[in-house]
């Protein structure tokens, strides 16, 4: 039974968590905003591995859109393995990791702190190494995750960066368009049944692309790393436009392409986007809460709710999880402990 | 007959290019780095798409590891489709497109200029809209590219990246070698007909992971592309570190997992992973100049010269060009024009 297993319990505690975590995590989040104006950060350095990468890139986006910051990804083996890291100068340097216990992240984490950069820890784990390194840290508030492919933490992270961003912006109004990020995750578990339906189609796929762009970049990769993780079948993550530049060449008749693409401005795009694909007459499947993009799919999965776009990655991933369970499942595969996998990665 | 495809021809221009590039472009180039000394810049931003994009890879460990910056890679969309562009403050933005004609690329570059940031732009077409937004035009000097996947202005893209990281360090030794660096790609030209006689084993591979970390980082996932735009494989390309957080759930016995690894601080590290994936009986394919990671290889293709690690990015991509353009030659697909895509790719 697959609603026994902790990947799937885990799925469905995602809208608690993300209402208990911010509750909790205001206050230190606004004494990090504080910190991050007296200083007058310019630009923002973000370490993850893996899922919390994917955090990481919507982070990129959202701080860029929100707050008009510079934001880089890390480049963790400069610090652990060639020892010659940046200067991270009046930047802030963020780590993000579930367990806190990656070494290389810990080392970008370090060496910021000998600089004397402003640090800040994303973590469900607070006595962690990577948390002692942090000059704010944020619980996740998650509990532990007994599954080994990251869900109510990935989506917990997203949503500390979206109240960060929301501080740092002091907006009323995002304020308020967070509070009901919880109830939109909450209906959108709604498609697990629907999900459920169709992913026996999938039984025999051996690989697939996601597109994402913009906000949504994050989904793609996320939706494509809990795919690879649970179901084994390769499956590529790009931006439209990434695509458009070379990869497209492997598209051919049937090949799947999974499309994330919710309302906001980058909902034009997108439909040009499947126009294009879709003349390659590939098996279209399209997340989203647009009737005339869900029209042009092979396979529409429609979102419930509608939320605006710079919260959507909260909500978006969400089918994504629950269709890489279901796959895996009717691969006969084990959900919770994927073949390979350890819950905690420890890379140099 | 391969020998006669554009293709085949720009491959082998690779030595005269860099070695004219790097003459031609070095007064630009120490221009340029007296602006970037008299501003003290703090950070660089590099907007690129495809093939220029992995370039900008490779600009983010060298102006690291070499010079001390911090380098983000642009969110394009956020110029081009958000209308929120970020505050590039003290950054230098550094554009990169062989053509110089995507309008998301082009809308990075303006924008920055209207900020007042310095602006460079590396690109092979000087008269291009990207060029109009540059402070400073490097020129790749590599004549018209006419084969639609890049070999050619990817390398010399590289060393522009590099004559402009040994300005900035004002290394003689670093200079000393780069200079060599032409040679080099010149030696490593005659594996053509090893990797010739290789790939029909690799006929029906439908799909392929390539590893590399640190400065090779880029090379693998260059090396992905071609041989996506190439040989229509799906091939994933990934760091060692995050391809055992989470992704590697994919390799099963016979996997073709092909690892970029020569000499240098990073190869302890590329051992270790050998080993980790042997141990799943993948089929390891390894490009290296060390005999004794060759020796873990099911297939091994032996770099015949070394070069410092720094620069063998500019040296280990040819290898993956002459494997993916063999390979396409082998399924019979046109090694010119690959399907689907058009030289000039224009992205908003």
């Amino acid at each position: 039974m697959i609603e026994n297993s902790y990947l799937y319990k885990e799925i469905h505690e995602q809208p608690a968590v993300l209402n208990k975590m911010m509750a909790a995590q205001e206050e230190t989040i606004t004494q990090l905003v504080a910190e991050i104006n007296k200083r007058q950060i310019t630009h923002v350095v973000i370490a993850g591995r893996g899922t919390s990468d994917n955090a990481g890139r919507y982070a990129q986006y959202l701080f860029g859109a929100k707050n008009g910051l510079v934001v880089s990804l890390a480049t963790p083996s400069l610090f652990s393995i060639y020892n010659a890291p940046p200067r991270f100068q009046n930047a802030l340097v963020l780590g993000i990791s579930q367990s806190g216990k990656s070494p290389d992240i810990v080392a970008v984490l370090a060496e910021a702190q000998k600089q004397g950069a402003l640090t800040a820890v994303i973590t469900n784990n607070t006595q962690s190494d990577l948390a002692q390194a942090g000059d704010f840290v944020i619980d996740l508030c998650a509990g532990e995750e007994l599954a080994v492919a990251a869900t109510k933490t990935y989506t917990s992270e997203l949503a500390a960066i979206a109240l960060l961003s929301t501080k740092l912006a002091d907006s009323a109004e995002m304020a308020a368009q967070l509070q009901e990020v919880g109830t939109a995750v909450s209906k959108t578990l709604s498609m697990n049944d629907t999900i459920a339906q169709i992913v026996p189609r999938y039984r025999y796929m051996s690989r697939c692309v996601v597109i994402g762009r913009g906000f949504n970049y994050a989904t793609a990769f996320e939706t494509a790393l809990k795919m690879k993780e649970l179901t084994y079948s390769i499956v590529e993550s790009y931006s439209s436009a990434d695509f458009l530049h070379g990869p497209m060449a492997v598209l051919e008749p049937s090949f799947p392409v999974l499309l994330i693409a919710p309302t906001g401005k980058m909902l034009p795009e997108m439909k040009e986007f499947a126009q294009v694909v879709k003349d390659k007459q590939v098996e279209l499947i399209v997340l989203s809460d647009d009737d005339a993009l869900l029209e042009m799919a092979r396979i529409p999965l429609k979102l419930p709710t509608s939320v605006p776009e710079w919260l959507s990655p909260i909500v978006n991933i969400v089918p994504g999880q629950m269709f890489s369970m279901h796959l895996a499942y009717v691969r006969d595969f084990d959900v919770d402990s994927p073949r390979g996998l350890k819950k905690v990665t420890e890379t140099r």
